[in-house]
């Protein structure tokens, strides 16, 4: 059983290994059953509950392809660090404007040039089921956090 | 239509953009449905049929997943370069002691601290489909490379 004070630590855990790393690779499932990936810049901290939130177009394939399947990973590489994390969870859209405003930062502005004016912004909320990760530290040993 | 010599041009330009980036997260779907994902040292250039050659352990939990749904995702980033590359394709797993020796190289001890004496050791070779990349270059707009 987690109880929460290990999730609060596991996801302590989970926000140092990443602090350093600003953009993850989201992979998600097409109708054909094909894997895709793309560059998404967090735009928080793992917030309390366990959820990652993401900037997104909300007429993008990736959103049509979550609304048909929400399991998802996002992967974070640190090659300078040698450490890489495997982040299984599922993605929901969110369009909420105060959201958006609570979230936004200024490196943003390289996907999306208009910042909070883009017509079609939107926020993707991934919720956390379990985190593998490897690094130099642990000699590439898999190690796995359940949230 | 894809001819032999468009084929050689954008295995070209897909070596190329993966040089500099040893290690790929390779992701797989699991029996559940959840995506996993995991680090994974290139052993070798893009070969000229469009695969690419992974060492794995025969018994790891990647390969029952890809004996179940051979379609996997590997993502290639490198935060220095911002550059950040999907490979979408289908992966087997291949047990070829010739194949393994042509491809072992000292890097990889880091996984497998014995070599190519590991009682386990095979090679995973994933068949590339389609490849999309973002750079600075292109002001982070997407590219689409099909093989």
């Amino acid at each position: 059983m987690t109880t929460s004070t290990d999730k609060n630590q596991h996801i302590y855990q989970l926000r140092e290994l990443i602090k350093d790393i600003g953009c993850s690779m989201l992979t998600t499932v097409d109708e054909d059953g094909s894997l895709h990936s793309r560059p998404m810049e967090k735009s928080s901290d793992i917030q309390p509950d366990g959820t990652l939130w993401f900037f997104t177009n909300a007429s993008s394939h990736k959103v049509f392809e979550i609304e048909h399947r929400q399991q998802v990973n996002l992967s974070f590489s640190s090659p300078n660090q040698k450490r890489y994390v495997s982040v299984s969870g599922s993605a929901e859209l969110v369009q909420d404007r105060n959201k958006m405003q609570e979230l936004w930062k200024p490196e943003l502005q390289a996907w999306f040039p208009q910042g909070l004016n883009e017509p079609d912004i939107a926020l993707l909320k991934v919720q956390i089921n379990k985190v593998d990760y490897w690094d130099s530290q642990a000699n590439f040993a898999a190690q796995t956090i359940s949230l």
